[in-house]
């Protein structure tokens, strides 16, 4: 599978686009907020940069985007205040693949930059937000121009799938992209520069935990109730490999090490809610199982449709937030999340 | 009219976009090639940077974005082979207003960074090529940052549109806008900088002389038949303002002369048919009128949509594919376009 051309949230404002469906992401930007606020004012402790590279990393679209833009600027924007200095120039690089939905994001600037201007008035910026389409396992941007590189549940996306048969083959192809992610960044963060990155993980070393794949189980669970009544080829779901895979902190701290340009600050864990709890959208109408459903469409809708075609796509997902009710009527399973915070060497 | 909202060329990849109806724009680029090249030959002359900052201001969508972008590597690259010297890292800026076709453009970087790839090889690049959404009548890049700024078809729009009342009103615009757009540009682009920027333009110095916007003047023929059909409200013509303009050399060398950063190395003048020639797809089964009409919509559709409403487009440039035919059987006019080749000043 070409993950480059297949893997994007769903576009658009519609009922299953990843804007109206984000919830779940937004509130692990809200849990790792902290970490990112700590290690923003570490950055500028060492160095006041006149001029700020920052990256967003697998930004996708939605809300999110430019919420998570707003709240690094307000930070850096009252550290400059608490010092009595002026803000830097600020450089924005929002980067996700291609097919990202790259025109709902900048359809919102103008109102962001406007609010900008209202909120800080004519002292602060200038501010210039571009957009960077590519893989981020490869380089991305010019050579030491990045000050804080931001990634939220984006790294447990995998460059490719790997052949199934090989044992071991998606832990080593997270090791082949996590490294080559490190050695591009590491050209282009500034010495001293930081990266908070958050991504779906695992507890145990065992790679076949259930905590960090049981939704995938569940919706191969949806799949073959289609195989079993002949709406789906049992062929189909035996080719379909996701390009996913949840780390343990241990394989982290290894790849880290072994690349050797950044030094570990901090690594945490924390679960997160499969239904994004009371504050997603029409949260009184649908049960948990149809929200963790539209959460899950809204993000792997594109790569599934490749590859088992549009039209069972709404049967499919009904199927799946059953399936999803009647699991969590059972056991409340949650999402295993780390954030991790690590500075470049100098 | 809110020019940052309703201006864009038309989006997707059908019959009416405007990635299948920019022959007439493709010519303009072709003709201002040579140019391009000695611009950029007498930049590397006095200034062989290591990190080349490389802008297309008003880059629309479509495949004359990256066939420009490909021209431009292509003279550097030429130049380095001739000197015996490794190529620059490329940072190339795509600019256009946010409501663009962004996504188009992404869309076809993959395939484009492959094709770079196999004719350079691995001593080529890198390349870094982002998308900076927003108005080129203000600051876009960060300061210092470009050597060459690409400008083709897009100076004459304005910024927004003037009371039709007011005498000069929109060469008035004009002188602010463009005024606006150097002095912009003067703090990006590094001193022996250079930009080329072609646009339609006038001979005369009197704005209304009938080169400079004869195509408007049967748009509104077209939708004053319509208007006689009771089709359309004779108010709603009279209250629309295009936001463009066609300046004569005159008025370009004051303008630039008056803001002073930027000196004229050359400024050419040269026509272009109205249908784009025979080399236009389907040219063989479409009459000019019809090819006209298409190339037109393409580009206006948007703003004439957002004043007069979707519903009479088709009958619209139905009608004015046909005045076109009935003007071009009886006299073959052309539109007047301009090539400018300014540097920035130590």
């Amino acid at each position: 599978m070409e993950v480059l051309q297949v893997l994007h949230m769903n576009k658009g404002a519609g009922e299953t686009s990843y804007a109206q469906n984000s919830t779940v992401q937004s509130n692990i930007i809200s849990i790792t907020k902290p970490t990112t606020e700590e290690a923003i004012l570490q950055l500028l402790c060492t160095n006041f940069p006149e001029s700020i590279g920052i990256a967003d990393l697998g930004c996708s679209c939605g809300p999110n985007v430019l919420s998570v833009i707003s709240e690094i600027m307000d930070i850096i924007c009252g550290k400059c205040k608490h010092l009595g200095r002026p803000t830097p120039e600020f450089r924005v690089y929002l980067n996700d693949l291609p097919s990202n939905d790259f025109n709902d994001i900048f359809g919102s600037l103008p109102a962001f930059y406007n609010k900008l201007k209202e909120e800080n008035g004519n002292g602060f910026g200038p501010c210039f937000i571009s957009g960077v389409p590519g893989s981020f396992y490869g380089r991305l941007f010019p050579g030491k121009s990045l000050h804080f590189v931001h990634s939220s549940s984006s790294l447990h996306w995998l460059s490719q799938t790997s052949p199934p048969w090989v044992l071991d083959a998606y832990s080593l192809q997270f090791q082949k992209d996590f490294s080559l992610f490190l050695k591009s960044r590491s050209e282009e963060v500034v010495p001293g520069g930081r990266m908070v990155l958050s991504f779906m993980g695992r507890r145990s070393t065992d790679p076949t935990t259930e905590e960090s794949c049981y939704h995938w189980e569940l919706l191969a669970q949806a799949l073959m109730s289609m195989v079993l009544e002949g709406l789906v080829e049992e062929e189909k779901v035996d080719s379909f490999n996701a390009p996913y895979y949840a780390p343990c902190p241990e394989e982290l701290k290894s790849e880290i090490q072994k690349e050797g340009s950044f030094i570990v600050d901090r690594l945490d864990a924390f679960e997160i809610d499969w239904d994004g709890g009371d504050n997603i959208c029409n949260a009184g109408t649908l049960s948990s199982g149809q929200r963790v459903s539209k959460t899950i469409r809204a993000v792997v809708e594109s790569m599934l449709e490749s590859h088992f075609g549009r039209v069972i796509m709404d049967d499919l997902f009904q199927r799946f937030s059953m399936i999803v009710d009647d699991h969590l009527s059972r056991t409340r399973t949650k999402y295993f999340n780390m954030v991790l915070s690590i500075v470049k060497k100098d």
